[in-house]
């Protein structure tokens, strides 16, 4: 055998067969595709490279993460040639089937498919060094906290282990340092989703399996959503509904207007709960607080409603008086003007109490409008707090 | 061959492949991989852990729960080696296809899938215990009643038993009692949805499968859904149109107004009856309260218009009387003051009468009124009674 | 070899191997695996247990229903053992790739799934008797008749054929008859969902295929759906709505507020359409009688409301002409009382014109509020007997 | 052997034996499953029947026809015996492994699955007629045509080709002429969905493939829609509110309920649109006649509230002025009744301007009306003519 | 053997034989289907035609393309024939098992399905070239802008290449260039959904893979939104609300019903944020522009609801005191003429006052007016700049 310059085409196609019958794939032997290599240590160390490529769904319904994962397997095996001696040869693809190749599950995984198809096969170099490459379509369970929805960061793991190796057999170690993981993964990333990449951070811990124990390698991946649309659909509208409320406190006091206004702003905070209501999943005893912010907003209106009514009651009551009193008065003019008089005195006397009640209704109207303002303005800053700075 | 400590790379290799031979794993022999171990008992005990660790999906309308398990499936196989003998090696892993394993189905699922894929091996133990861990993700059928929903608990069953082995032959146990498998559960659980694991509850029985009888072993399910989300979405902005609607009455007599205020609470209503259509399904002879509440709220406005109508017919029939009489007594005291005295009688006498018309209404009114408020109290009460504690 | 009192545990390990080796299954041969068993008739008799375990899903747009059910299937093979010879061995589990399987298909299945995964075993009985228990999750296509919704009563068939057998070799027969198998299926029924499981009604028929025929074994699945959750979503308050119309005529005539009125109620209307659209697939010449109640209710809504605006109309021309009388009355009665006498003629003439036209408008209110009336109760009646009975 | 009357149990099953035998299955030999039968002829053969049992779904988003169909496969291989030499058996089952199945792939499929599962079996005829029968489920693309929807008829090809095989090896002719086709397609059909099937139409063509070329069949399947729900949800609730819309110019002149009535109808028109946009996809230049005719009157809709608006203001110009010489008259007559007369002129001078405002107001308001009439009179027979006979 | 006119079936048969035995094809060797064919050149070159047949979905929320491709792949293995030899027989199908076959992945593919199944064979030429045909349904990671939604064109990138094999080893080649790959998928484009298919561009590139790098083949597709149905369905109905708004400062100045016809629209437009919520993902730093249109709109409205409520306030104001004012003159003109002179200074100078006011409001009317049909234009017209034209 010569090196690459000296091949011919013949001799690079027979010194790839050599390889193989060097390396004993012509014969398989379930020996060799079973076991573990253990030649260079007891515990065969596996490198994994997991970069996230896309974020396709998350589903807060179902609590679970949809990513695209391309994840490098890389392993030492006992196998080695000198390249020199092949035309040159440093690198060989070999079926899966024909040698060890690590089982690597994820424990958060609901469904893995391969994005493709699953390589048949594996690349191996002289020196024994084995690299897999799969594309992964990935749906991993992860506990999302919606309290501060769509403000919200969540922090989903996936984790790698072994289905049957002890860590005692079989460590799986990260291939690169967080950074250059978050890197890379940055650089492959080809969506513009709803959601933003923070970071991915890499840790091994180990776990017990009944009475042994086993390594695993967990990465954490922070992402954060973007928010904008949630603002422009729901807080935005409903914010302009609790301003349309609280400025319909200065529409004209003959309160039916007035009435169907503010109801037809309750009525349009209804049709927004429609989509409140296909974006978020009842959790948690932390009621996320965008539904404290719909709720309290509609429960605000609906109070201010009933205020409505019960100053218009008022008014109404007051009005009555002075308006029997009123007819009385002009039948009186019309009739006669001796009765003024007297007549006048009880005119006053009823005015008066109209009036009382009137001042009362003004006098409830503004208290409540104050205390209405201050409860919006307070309620608004400590959600927006909460919202921003948690 | 020697212990561990003395044990070189090359031997730690051979060992593996000496147990490997040891065990007969060189040769497949299909008598080993189909008969189930008897060595050591007629009846093949299998243990198994089932771990709930994600509540992924409830599906009222399809009657079905998906959840993420973990199961770990246990069981004694007739090999063995003595460890210290080769080079202090305790476990290996062997391809399932090289030994006999439990076929263990479930019962009420309709799809089971692998999270990650099926393990190809199983870890045996030096003396002879088979350990296989699996992820799965599992839809099972689970007769749901949503009778108190949203404030309800569903009891789903996840049942074991073997798809063709006997009673006499195969005997399926928990690896753990009640109390430590939720334990673990609530260890492993990585979700906070809507659902809280409550209970996991094992139990094993008998039944029939044609003229044999199997074991089964069934874990009960208890699942709390957290209704937050609902009373925020269903049941506070339907309770609110509810009192608007009581408070309605106080609104000022010029009934249109009241009425438009009133038919828009009751479309109001009906965008709501989108998102319960959207929830609940439809089911058994016992309609949930949530469906109760909705359409006796629904109706209650709806009776509530008519009465106002009502009311306001009768006033507008006083009022009307009152106002021809009203002009007339107009035109008389300005056409001439002489003939007033005889039209004064009629007047009175009309004006009665009106007056009587205006009296009904108002009879009417607050009789439907303390008849209402009580109907929605009650009815509200004897609602709340039986969604918390029955 | 001994019975099974004499038997140790070794002995019943080597028992079981030589009933292996009895029955052939050490060495596959291809001509044992591919030719269905003929020595005891030149029919095959194949008997199936079909039983409903769960509906899943009754999908009306696409037409298919998705069960979950549980198939036993039973058949003659020509091996035996005699049992007392063999530890008291009477079951064995095979592999089904060592013998034959009957291959039967079902003729509606659109698609079928395993609700675990397949059992790769068949349990053999020493006189020959082979058992193979699936739990399969089955969507099949299903002639759906939707005309009565939601008070429906749907046929569903599940037919089983060989995929090659003719009627000459292989012969599918019910394990059990419709009683014993419907009331099987409703002791393992797990679902308390949409639809109630009536009746299981199973027949043989015989098809041609191409030049042979073919026996087919039907199961008739007659289900009933449970009305409840569309008659409160939809059928009640498009009902309520449709009183209220009715109500709405003796609404006080001031036409503008009546009008508004019966423009929110049409628009409520329109929101439930919403809901029905999400539920009714578009179908067949029989028009679903719940899309002809929505319509008919919102033809009926929307012509009443064309009447109020013509009676308005009507009245308004009247008050037109009254109103300019009047004006001219008062400005009449202001300026100088001499010329009021012959005004006064005119005045009446006017008058009477314009009350003519009231006249005339209150005609047509009357005559098509008891129209409206007799036209309700006659659809509502027709329509209620047609839903209930036919 | 002797045929089939005096073949015994045994007989049968032996001459069942010979016949593999006979034909040499009992040894697989690539050669026999991997090269196509040419002993009768240059090229193959191959007769397919392809029958659509069921429309399971349309999607007009995705352009795609999900239908099950049933595909019967006939061709002839080069294997035969004499049945009477083996008692009197005419046809066995070969499992498909065994011999070589023609590679037909669907041009336009996008998914294709197994109603139940593949079928292992292929039946052979005595003199090598091979039978294998699929029912599959189908999902195609599909060039739709939503120009005239929901009146629309489709036209969706299902064409047949060889994988390799170029039109010198392989043809792939129809199994039955065009109407028998239809018709059985219509007997096996077992859906009664949102389409019917008109008709199945098959032809042969010649595609080019690199620098051979291949015969495909073709199925053109012709659907037509049933249309009564989108008439029923969109169609006459849209018509409905055009006819209020054209009836409110009726509505007495105070002008705010007009608007408050003219304005719900477009708020009950968006509604719909919500319907609309669940409905339709986005699509080709020529936009569907249903967008049009649901735009067109939202826009005219609009346009008669613009004119509504502009009338009321020129209408509100003359009452204003109008009122404010009513009052003036007023004061005057109430203050003194001398300086009436030149008042009165300027008086007179004021009313007509205002009385010229409000004939302008008028005119403007019946030429509108006319236009406005005769406008959607135009187009809703352009549309209806498009609709039904384009 | 002998040429293709002298051959007989029986000639044609066996020369298949012939061939197959004479290109080693009926021994299976693990080194021939393994290792790659070298022998005419170091690297192995790989044609590969991928024709966008179709577009079945793009999800934007997910980031995702779906479509129909045909993939033709095309490479050279050293086999041959001389089809003289052999009846004439120029290409032969062969088993994908027989033979190495590329392991072409797609890197954006997050799914990839077989339209029908994988076609089993490979077509091999008299000169060694082999075709491989495919029609995948492939679902791809896409990063998408929508930016400019609905008016959006979105490039999606196919990328190919090897599993395994580094760019010194095998070389992906686009079958033809890119005018022809365009048309050739135009001609097979099967569908007319809501994307245009703008063209196809193909071009290589070398992509590092940890030591080794990989040629990488990408096919840039770019597609075109066909925005129609959403400019009918929210641009159009959503502009049209706006043009109310602004016609509505022309609705006469009763206040009450100007509210209510301009809270109507606002509730219309959040009903069609429902339609803009199912349509859009909440996306990146550049908010989509019919985002900021609807909300921008949106909120335009709320403002000159705010500055109704404000003008109104103030008209009421001026005109309750000329209320209060007129009333007291009202009663100073009955009760008696001679107090009138100086009471109606005061009576002047009130109102001036209200007349002050009044005109206050105004100018604060048409100043808001000119103010928000400037912005209004110019936010319209910057916007339809900037949607049209970057």
């Amino acid at each position: 055998m010569s090196d690459a310059e000296n091949c011919s085409y013949e001799d690079y196609s027979s010194a790839y067969k050599t390889i193989f019958e060097h390396l004993g794939f012509n014969k398989t032997d379930v020996l060799t595709t079973d076991i573990r290599p253990v030649s260079w240590s007891v515990i065969t160390n596996v490198f994994v490279g997991l970069y996230v490529t896309s974020i396709i769904d998350v589903n807060e319904k179902a609590q679970s993460l949809t990513t695209q994962v391309k994840m490098i397997t890389v392993w030492y095996n006992d196998l080695s040639w000198w390249f020199e001696d092949y035309c040159g040869i440093k690198t060989i693809p070999v079926k899966k089937s024909m040698l060890w190749t690590p089982d690597i599950l994820i424990k958060e995984s609901i469904k893995t498919d391969f994005g493709t198809k699953e390589s048949p096969y594996v690349q191996i170099n002289f020196w024994g060094l084995c690299i897999s490459v799969d594309i992964l379509s990935l749906t991993t369970a992860c506990k999302m906290d919606l309290y501060r929805f769509p403000f919200d960061t969540q922090i989903c793991n996936i984790t790698l282990h072994s289905a049957v190796y002890t860590n005692e057999e079989l460590k799986i170690n990260p291939i690169s340092d967080n950074t250059s993981l978050l890197q890379d993964s940055k650089d492959l990333f080809q969506a513009q989703g709803e959601w933003e990449l923070v970071s991915i951070n890499v840790y091994e811990y180990t776990s017990g399996l009944l009475w042994s124990s086993q390594e695993l390698l967990a990465h954490q991946i922070t992402i954060k959503r973007r928010p904008l649309l949630y603002v422009m659909n729901i807080i935005l509208p409903v914010f302009v509904f609790l301003v349309l409320d609280v400025m319909s406190f200065f529409i004209d006091a003959s309160g039916a207007d007035k009435l169907s206004f503010k109801v037809t702003l309750l009525l349009s905070v209804s049709v927004l709960l429609l989509i409140l209501n296909d974006t978020l999943p009842s959790t948690a005893d932390k009621i996320p607080l965008i539904g404290i912010y719909c709720s309290a907003i509609f429960s605000i209106i609906g109070i201010s409603i009933l205020e409505t009514i019960l100053v218009n009651l008022l008014k109404a009551k007051g009005g009555e008086k002075r308006a029997v009193e009123t007819t009385a008065v002009e039948r009186d003019t019309n009739v006669g003007d001796q009765q003024s008089p007297p007549d006048s005195v009880g005119d006053q006397h009823g005015m008066q109490r109209s009036l009382c009640w009137i001042r009362v209704a003004r006098i409830i109207d503004v208290t409540f409008l104050v205390l209405y303002i201050i409860t919006v303005i307070t309620f608004l800053s400590v959600l927006a707090r909460i919202w921003y700075q948690s």
